[in-house]
């Protein structure tokens, strides 16, 4: 009775095993990610987990089918798990575009499926956070959807040191690239060399070079200067302003592999460097276009951002939070022929809006002591042996005890 | 660039058409049914999304394929994406039942897909709370689950009238078919039988129940005495002494269709009769066992409700909360000389956990205020140009207005 390779279970707290994954906490992060869209004002969305494959080879060639879950439906349609989000993005916008005020600030926290061969403990699926602003050129919008970025990885409970955002330009690397001679049609290779550059020796990458027109050391000049240019000024200026200039640094060595960004480009990283990067985006403005089939064209940009390298980085620095249950009454229930006004009682503590566990059969005191205990239940709560109308409230913490009417609980809590 | 038939999209509000599904809407009734899971004590698991084929059929037999999602992946594994949660669940359970206190209360939230031929309008998808109790024989544990089951739609504004929970008992039909003589070889029969009864001409029910010993008039009979047994009895004590009565009948119609039932079953039902069941559940004390091969064996009962009929009834009956999107503030920038202030203002009340919406370029006042105005932020906040120390905060609905420290907005709100 297995799990597939690849797949992750989400449990209830305490966890079975060390390396087991915590519902809580998936469910903790969510929250987090959604409490800061919120103060932006992005605005939520999800699209269908399975997708006609043409969705994904039209954007990323037929290439992107070895890693995918794709598969013929019994209408013999091919179609496949979504392993990235921004062309069911794209197709939502351009169907509603119209229908919305510019710029869209949207989000999405949707489950993405990647097959991947031969990787080692690389998980085949993963949440994540995908945020975009659509229809604005603006570098404003760079510097808003930065700045969110950073208040989201604060949110979690990262800090200045922990984390710097690099941000870069694929405008200036355009640039760079067409003053100094590069070859037209070898731009793709050029970024892909850029991007792979700091994790492979210096020979690989002059070799990937070859051919380019260009060379390892114009490439280290320009990754030397780190000057903001253009949007990027912009950009950098409009966050220094904020007040978030400790999150980030001006970093040419980003690029982002993909062909389809345009313009300012980043990513996060802890500052260890244990871990892959925490998330990543930049300005994709033709992507809408291209998608819609040059239906709708608007300019865009957005990140995403994975729950594992996260939680492995939160876990890593001993700072994801205690998110177990802990109920607010435990209702012990000592006399069974107090059960029938004890779940009278019960439901009105839940109506009142209170969480509440009680010993579904006959048990003993010391159990249910225990149980309430181990659960860090607030209050312990039973019938008053001697008064059946009145109630006594424990406080587990502070060992105050008090009886009343079941009305008391409110100058309790 | 189209969307799979059977497959819904989630848009942001307001949803740009009439029968186009909101995700404020479904957030908030997860997040119901969430809080109202956390008042019982029912914590948050999730399994994968895609399982072994196996699951599905080592519990349903293979006929069940023709309405997966099922295919071989790319390491020649039989998959299927999850057609429901309960054997995911037993599966869990089942590795990892010796680490928690029984009984176990678990729920999730899962997406659920379904194959479906030639049914028009038939959804592929859906959203279903599913609720166990796992490890409790006692009538106690059903009765915890349908008074958790009444609760959840009362969180999502059904009221006494609205809705009914009917229930019933496997056992006491099993009884019933036994004492009077029903073919042990036809019994599933005779469940399919009854479970359709409602929904089929009576000259249908009497040729199904043929062979199976057991008459029309008898089945009638039965259902009409109407009589708690046994442990059926003792939950509808226990849901009267919680005050649940009025949400409850004793109704012998119901039987649930599969094989796997064992004791008390139920279904909620809206009382207008208009729309198919909104819930179903009930105990399954064998399944544990035999999911696991019979390594692990527990006493277990649960329900499932799924979001689509819920929705369509809420939103029949007008009941839908207003759960768009609205700002605490809408920053306005009048002269973008104030710009830069304005962004370490914005930056600072999201900090303070406000949300913040602003013109991310330069914008005319009018639009906005009429921006302000259509997304119903509840301030709308400037720099006051006379006193660029000090912000003007006008609160859109009392249309008063105040001058003073970005601090002033503790006092607002």
């Amino acid at each position: 009775m297995k799990t597939l390779k690849g797949f992750r279970e989400f449990y209830p707290d305490p966890v079975p095993s060390r390396d087991a994954w915590s519902f809580s906490i998936r469910q903790w992060l969510f929250d987090t990610w959604r409490n800061t869209a919120r103060q932006y004002g992005f605005v939520e969305y999800d699209g269908a987990p399975l997708e006609p494959l043409e969705l994904y080879t039209q954007k990323s060639g037929e290439e992107i089918v070895n890693q995918l879950y794709n598969f013929k439906d019994k209408g013999d349609r091919d179609v496949a798990l979504r392993p990235e989000m921004t062309p069911t993005l794209a197709k939502l916008v351009s169907q509603s575009a119209t229908q919305y005020r510019k710029p869209l600030k949207w989000f999405s926290i949707p489950q993405l499926f990647r097959y991947e061969r031969n990787q080692k403990g690389r998980l085949r699926e993963h949440f994540q956070l995908n945020a975009d602003i659509i229809g604005e050129e603006d570098p404003g919008a760079d510097a808003e959807l930065i700045s969110f970025l950073i208040d989201v990885l604060r949110a979690v409970g990262l800090r200045k040191g922990d984390f710097v955002i690099r941000i870069s330009s694929r405008t200036a690397w355009q640039d760079f690239y067409q003053k100094n001679g590069g070859h037209p049609d070898r731009s793709y290779d050029f970024y892909q060399a850029i991007d792979k550059m700091e994790r492979v020796p210096e020979e690989v990458t002059s070799q990937s070079l070859e051919g380019t027109g260009i060379s390892i050391g114009q490439v280290r000049d320009f990754i030397g200067r780190a000057e903001p240019v253009g949007d990027l000024a912009a950009v950098v200026d409009q966050l220094t302003q904020r007040g978030l200039s400790d999150f980030i640094t001006v970093d040419y060595r980003i690029i982002r592999g993909l062909a389809y960004y345009t313009g300012v480009v980043f990513e996060a990283f802890d500052c260890s460097g244990k871990f892959r990067a925490i998330a990543g985006g930049g300005r994709y403005d033709n992507l809408v276009n291209q998608v819609s089939g040059g239906k709708v064209s608007m300019p865009a940009l957005g990140f995403g951002m994975g729950d594992v390298v996260l939680t492995e980085l939160l876990k890593d620095l001993g700072r994801l939070p205690d998110t177990a249950f802990k109920p607010d009454i435990y209702f012990a229930i000592e006399d069974e022929s107090l059960r029938p006004q004890s779940l009278a009682a019960i439901q009105w503590f839940r109506e009142q809006g209170f969480s509440v566990v009680f010993p579904i059969t006959a048990t003993k005191s010391d159990r249910q002591f225990k149980h309430a205990t181990e659960l860090q239940s607030t209050l312990l709560v039973h019938i008053d042996p001697l008064n059946p109308g009145q109630l006594t409230f424990k406080n587990l913490k502070t060992r105050e005890k008090t009886t009343g009417p079941r009305e008391q609980i409110h100058s309790l809590s």
